[in-house]
């Protein structure tokens, strides 16, 4: 999407040859009206899968698959990195390895909100090692859902995510694929 | 507001008399319809207020900014909970106390995206002990940036939080009033 590929090449910053920070527009600071825009193109991609669910991750693809599921008119799930005293114990788990904090931890949703007869889109802002995405599945597998695919707004295609998760036959649409990162030359995105 | 004193009511968990729970509609499944509504009324409360930046805290509050941040057309900062490698030095930082976790922790925001010019709705699901609101109105101050005020989907008006934070000077407009909570009764609201 020529949008979001423009605007990361604008304020995108590049840290070595891995990191891409979008924080000013994406993930700190969220540039709502952009947000809303790819919210209109996930729709255009996912619109007619009869979609009755988004699921996402805390934090920072929950303020996206909001934006995003006005356009679904449907309800956002978050699973949640942390087991709080105000959650029952009727939960789906799974694990997710965290390669930006270097930890392993819990994500749960409450088993009331993900039936059988979901459809489910999962959103996220970044798709690199596919972590997230993989714990994301397998509580939409356990629910017994149907997974409709994954809205992933950056796709680092240098990283192994993205080949992992659509060999396990899941439809991944990615609005900016990073080719590669340098902070001489800048980003270079797939054709 | 009636329509989310409606739904607590209907929808709401007590558990003893101190814990609303209200995860099937805002802050674990959250339902986008419902909160665009708060967003409009949050927009009717302080439209006039000439808001430059939301900000809110990491997790349950973003969704309800971002979604609130449509109406008043200005981008969503929030604060993060922990520092990971993809946030630079350069942060305002506070410390909150979190009475649901049981723990005390540092929350953050990158200095460039808040600036002295810059007029910050503050936005929030709960509102209790007011632990959360202290550490962002710090975050504020720090940068110099102005205050406008506080927007709460739920106060429980039993705890002190309510209080401290007007006392402060602070304009905080909470869209339902707990004045009690009860397994046997349910929930009472403030007139």
């Amino acid at each position: 999407m020529k949008l979001l590929e423009d605007r990361i090449r604008k304020d995108g910053k590049i840290k070595g040859k891995d990191v891409l920070k979008v924080d000013s527009f994406l993930n700190h600071q969220m540039d709502i009206e952009l947000i809303d825009q790819l919210g209109e193109e996930f729709f255009r991609l996912f619109g007619d899968s009869d979609v009755t669910k988004i699921l996402t991750i805390e934090a920072s693809g929950i303020g996206i698959a909001c934006i995003v599921a006005r356009h679904f008119g449907v309800p956002v799930i978050f699973a949640k990195k942390n087991k709080t005293k105000n959650i029952a114990g009727d939960v789906y788990t799974s694990q997710v390895e965290s390669f930006t904090h270097g930890r392993v931890y819990d994500i749960i949703v409450s088993k009331e909100f993900l039936q059988p007869e979901d459809r489910v889109l999962l959103i996220d802002d970044f798709l690199a090692n596919g972590a997230a995405l993989q714990g994301l599945i397998k509580l939409v597998n356990d629910a017994g859902a149907t997974l409709v695919g994954a809205g992933i707004c950056v796709e680092k295609a240098f990283q192994p995510g993205g080949d992992l998760i659509r060999s396990m036959g899941v439809r991944v649409e990615s609005l900016a694929r990073v080719k590669s990162l340098s902070e001489e030359n800048g980003v270079e995105f797939c054709d």
